[in-house]
């Protein structure tokens, strides 16, 4: 018998013991060793929140595999409590430091480095105050925890609305803390989400007493005597508070690579191949620690996820057994439950899709997650946005109370195909009134694309409609709801009028044919229509408002007039 | 200015409503016409089981639109209660006869035809009885709800567990009755599963006191002296009844059609191109009327659905303006709720596959919906079926109480794009607790079949283990769950053997070296993973039962032993 394949993995979170696991099934016979700093193995640390918040009871839970399991049933050496140190390339050898019993030597023939990524932390003073947490693993959440069970803890403040940073918002709400969410830029998942969608989150968020805080740049923090912290500073104040979350992104755990004289990407990330090979054939990495390439727009980024981890580990744990599988890329898909809201997205933003070049058309299409008739449907919105010459898809958003994780499933499926604004319109997906509509909103709203293509819809963003309010432009913004419509909820302003939609057709003459004319409905489905009747009735300028009142962010008047 | 375009739409239910508005919408000055039978526009079949379950209250909420809106917002002729009898296609005239003012003449320059489907009705004997119901439309649905106001009717035959006959199950349940069904063939949905998702739902069906007769053919009814049905009369005997539905699928409304010369399809549905143009250029046809390409295998195929209809509307619309839209096809997408479960396909049945001349290889993967240590993760159970030279995807079932509907959602999506099961296993899925596990179910199910080709994993159906427990072959089925599992629930059987998983490796010595072993836990996992331990150990004949107890409908033992 020859000799057996050694590998060593490096990381036992996601990708480590997957690549591991892999690997075993794949070759019986090869000596499989994981290090792993931490004390367990295959820790499902995007439960974190929820275990904080008290959703998920215990600490076991989050822990998918005992460490039997992989020394037992999968016959490998597991070293947790252990860093790897440093690579010896040119001798297959790396180095590592035992918690208990010190440094020492293990021999590769391929290594696999599946480090992670740690919280980024500016370099902001009083970084390192006490009450100051990050959360990445379980002893972070403990930590926070403990942190919770003190009294003192009335109030938290948490920097950077991202993904980790709204989950722990609801955490912290669910635990009984009065919540502040500092972000720099402008709506809650600036990274993620366009404007539109940004402001429907906002606005829930608000709804649940969460105390939101834009367009402000933290600078550091002011502790007291004992170097507990007291104050937020940020550009427009101080803030007090005796706890905060530091939720800023993270950043991959390259070091290891790079002291090894790997490549490392542009983004940070370590570089790897479509093998997920990385500048030493002998080593691959996946994970949070490697950039992967965005399969719309072909340019390599960081996308830390779980779910890629997996897919990464199970690719490099076939590759180092003799195997020759590719990953293809990532969508950029993210999802998150804020509160009662289900917010998700994939491909490129419309900020993305322009800042990579692209000439965009978007449709914003509020409506129900099923057919109306059939109880129990909930309000979803959907943002597409396609590349304008050819109907290509870049991506979409989707935010509701409804289900928005299936079409956003459906989309980035579409994604990885190239697929158009038809391809999708004309997608066979499943119906029946408990799930959906005759046409999904996907449908509709890849048709939308299609009609503002063919000239027949011509779009206004609510923010532009809101410009135009502001300044005083002189134009018609016409409200072709019912008159009841109108009494409970309105736009109020100069150039605002109503004429119900069955009515318009013979009420032509009260609009001006020199004027820029606006329509709007709830959800723009009668805006659109009462835009094709005007144009057929002549009027040369009238555009319908994109999502309409359902979209609409800013200033209303409700009651009986 | 020129004459206006004469746009004549047959039927008013789908398909034709959605044609004539997207027709106005594309073209203001078109003369647009509707034609029905009945008193409604735009009326919501789908929903007619849950109005006679009493899940939708108000017929009303099964319509809509109101008529008002064709005629007056859209600016419409519409003609309610008027057949069309004939098509001149050397006039462009057609003959319509309405209830009240009889016979008429109209011109067309395009013609529409979405005249529907009728409910399949065998020439039985005894057919025309009362008591006997078909369920196509809003006056069926109401003389089925009149009769339940009979208290008479305690109990109901429905004939056809089809997704009609299957909705309708569940709707007289909640109204009371006690419900058998008879289906000729050997499971519920048997033109849309396979038997080991229909034997899921058969068991659903049952927990829920609905009696199934299963392999029972229906050759007619008795009556009694007022014509009343009294019995159903089956090969194996006679059923009594006062109450029946005939749900056997339905027939497309081709007659009009065909009268006029136009060419008709093999399957009886009306021939249309991709534009959905009928053989005559002026006529275009779609709905459910028409035959449609299946995208799977190219050829035409039913496949009667709102869905369907409504784009087929949209791109008629287009095309009797002057565009030029194309449909390319469906993937044979449904869905159902079955009192608790979610039952959804797409696709090539394993079956289907087989007929179509596919070597298939295919995976069963019970499982959750979304991680399990987030709360209320519900079980479903997911059937691929691919090619098995080129792991292209060919179809997959989805059956349990959790979201199989988002995955049927994808997988028809990826399969519009001809996608492999490794284009599947590498699809960028949202991922986070509440929504999804990190790798998806369908990710699961598509590394199974890439398993199996790379003949790693080798599966065998819980009916071929059925088969040689019963025909007490020689060979090791071997339980690798924990003792607590085992004590809970077992097969029973001589070759039955336990070895729970940590302990295979070291209790190789127990296991013949001479007879086929079949390993098998809850869902497959383990077994999978103990097949491989024993291949490494040098076994030679080792398989892992698919989908294991999960997805085991035979007898097994409960409590301890």
């Amino acid at each position: 018998m020859s000799n057996p394949n050694r590998i060593v993995v490096i990381g036992g979170t996601a990708c480590g013991p997957k690549a591991a696991a892999r690997a075993r099934r794949c070759d019986p016979g090869a000596k499989i060793t994981i290090i792993e700093q931490g004390d367990d193995l295959s820790t499902a640390t995007c439960g974190l929140p929820y275990f904080i918040a008290g959703v998920i009871k215990n600490e076991d839970d989050m822990v998918a595999r005992q460490p039997d399991f992989f020394e037992i049933t999968m016959d490998m050496e597991v070293f947790t409590g252990t860093r790897a140190t440093s690579i010896n390339r040119q001798a297959h050898t790396i180095e590592i430091d035992n918690r208990e019993t010190g440094k020492s030597t293990i021999e590769y023939d391929k290594l696999v480095i599946a480090t992670g990524a740690r919280p980024a932390v500016p370099n902001w003073e009083g970084k390192d105050l006490k009450g100051i947490f990050t959360l990445s693993n379980i002893p972070d959440a403990n930590a926070i925890r403990s942190r919770l069970a003190n009294p003192e803890s009335k109030e938290v403040v948490i920097v950077g609305a991202g993904l980790i940073g709204l989950e722990m918002a609801e955490a912290f709400c669910a635990r009984g803390l009065k919540v502040t969410v500092i972000e720099a830029l402008g709506w809650p998942l600036p990274a993620l989400l366009d404007g539109e969608i940004g402001a429907q989150v906002e606005k829930h968020l608000r709804s649940k007493g969460i105390n939101l805080l834009f367009g402000q740049r933290v600078s550091g923090f002011i502790g007291d005597k004992d170097n507990n912290v007291r104050k937020v500073v940020t550009g427009s104040g101080k803030i007090e508070t005796a706890m905060v979350l530091l939720s800023l992104g993270v950043k991959p755990n390259a070091g290891l690579a790079k002291d090894a004289g790997l490549d490392i990407g542009a983004t940070g990330g370590i570089a790897v191949n479509e093998y997920l090979q990385t500048s030493d054939p002998a080593i691959y990495a996946g994970g949070d620690c490697v950039e992967v390439v965005n399969i719309v727009t072909g340019k390599k980024m960081l996308a830390p996820l779980g779910s890629t981890a997996n897919k990464h580990g199970r690719i490099i744990g076939t590759n180092v057994t003799g195997g020759s599988e590719t990953f293809p890329g990532v969508a950029g898909t993210a999802i998150a439950k804020v509160f009662d809201i289900n917010v998700g997205r994939t491909g490129l933003s419309e900020i993305q899709a322009r800042e990579a070049g692209f000439d965009t058309v978007t449709s914003l299409v509020p409506t129900f997650e099923h057919a109306t008739y059939y109880p129990g449907s909930r309000e979803i919105t959907i943002k597409l946005v396609a590349d304008k010459a050819t109907g290509r898809l870049l991506g979409g958003q989707a935010v509701g109370p409804g289900d928005t994780a299936k079409r956003i499933d459906v989309l980035a499926t579409a994604l990885s195909f190239g697929a158009t604004a038809q391809d999708l319109a004309n997608s066979d997906l499943a119906y029946a009134p408990p799930y959906n509509s005759a046409l999904d909103p996907l449908h509709n709203a890849a048709n939308v694309i299609r009609n503002k293509m063919a000239g027949l819809a011509r779009g206004i963003s609510p923010a532009e409609v809101e410009k135009k309010l502001e300044s005083g432009e002189q134009f018609v913004l016409l409200d072709v709801r019912s008159r009841t419509e109108w009494d409970n909820m309105r736009i109020e302003g100069e150039q605002v009028k109503l004429i119900p939609l069955p009515e318009l057709r013979r009420r032509l003459g009260e609009l001006p044919r020199d004027k820029e004319i606006i329509t709007f409905c709830r959800t723009s489905i009668r805006a659109y229509l009462a835009q094709r009747i005007l144009d057929g009735a002549g009027f040369k300028n009238v555009k319908f408002m994109d999502g309409s009142l359902a979209a609409w962010p800013y200033r209303v008047v409700t009651g009986t007039k």
